[in-house]
């Protein structure tokens, strides 16, 4: 197999800059989205529908779906689940199909469409089982970052330097973007939590007292499965990394 | 003094997220826009003119400019300069107008000026003066990085850990960039040039054999001066630091 290339790119205002074509795409946003969506479908939900917006997922609710959504940090009114990862433990949404919505997760993802060959979802708490699957197939692989609003935000480019460390001695990178946070992440990585302690979005979410949430979305490896979007909905499939 | 806030923007794609009201902007293009430019400056040039093109550029001869500017590593046809900050040691175009061409930086300057208190071009040749000079100016900042093409790249975005790291003491930062990159610098900063050699801009530049360039451009506080925007031109202005 020749070696493949990885890239990073940092938030959704700037993917027009990358090709996506015959890409794998990895869409991360680990406060909170993609971790909880890893989550839930690593506790057994049949799939997950990522919506853009309240409205559009309140209505999903008569078609079956469990409604999942947050607006300041409270479930958003007459939702059955709000953005929190812990809620999906346990089975607890076992074999229901999920309807979520995002802010920055869902454009993210949304923008990683177009001519890629496969999009995945990546987190902290899959970051092992998507690496191996990536090392698997003979495929390029560009990180997208969802940000904040548009902007950089440390905690995805991190887990993109992660995920670049992982994959550095079958992939080639000519990104400076993958060589900058391969560098921080691997300076930081003995005490993420710390380090990402400083983070914009991290000491909002601090503020909403779910540091619960904050300290599960920056655990390594809990869930042995990919996260890949199939069609509309994200569904899980698993990974034998040994 | 109150704390001032610093931030940074990893590329003029990404400006239109930020506030530039009542803010000094600094613009670093390192490879080698703006190091060549304060090198001009520290060297006695009169004042020198970002153009955006070669055409307005190269008009601006019969108007006795010295006109500066490259293509694919060469200088260009009719041009007096190319883009190597070496050209103007030793006084060699003092008291003289530079028209410069550049494609990055010219655009970044341009994105800089709406609304913003203050434009400087910074680099790592003038780090300190650039630094005292923030240190004594009642404002916020905002640091903008060129990049390349609209991307992140690693040299620009050093020179604002580099710059956060020195500023740290009396400006606070809520930005997740800045928080990266003052990482990044601080991990990197006892071998700035061995790091940042893996840059894919570095590496274009070796290509094209300017080693010498990309030495100079990475060599710490040289010149005593700021460059700052006054009007259409940049000119120099004398920072004590002791």
């Amino acid at each position: 197999m020749t070696k493949r290339k990885i890239e990073v790119c940092f938030s959704p205002e700037l993917i027009h800059l990358h090709e996506l074509e015959n890409k794998i795409v990895v869409v991360v946003d680990i406060f909170r989205a993609t971790s909880t969506m890893i989550t839930a479908l690593g506790n057994g939900v049949a799939s997950i529908t990522p919506v853009a917006d309240l409205e559009t997922c309140r209505a999903m609710q008569s078609e079956g779906y469990v409604i999942a959504g947050e607006r300041n940090g409270q479930t958003a009114e007459g939702f059955t689940l709000g953005n929190s990862p812990l809620a999906y433990l346990d089975g607890a949404y076992a074999n229901q199909k999920i309807a979520m919505t995002t802010t920055n997760g869902t454009l993210a993802i949304e923008k990683s469409k177009a001519g890629s060959k496969q999009v995945l979802i990546g987190a902290f708490v899959n970051l092992q089982a998507t690496a191996h699957y990536l090392t698997s197939q003979n495929q390029n692989v560009l990180i997208h970052c969802a940000g904040w609003k548009g902007k950089f935000n440390l905690e995805d480019s991190l887990y993109a330097g992660a995920l670049v460390s992982l994959l550095e001695e079958n992939f080639e990178f000519d990104c400076d973007g993958a060589i900058a946070m391969k560098g921080l992440y691997e300076s930081n990585k003995s005490d993420l939590a710390g380090f990402l302690a400083q983070a914009s979005h991290a000491k909002r979410l601090q503020n909403h007292q779910i540091e619960a949430d904050i300290d599960f979305c920056l655990s390594l490896n809990l869930f042995p499965i990919i996260g890949r979007l199939q069609g509309q909905e994200l569904v899980a499939q698993m990974i034998k990394t040994k």
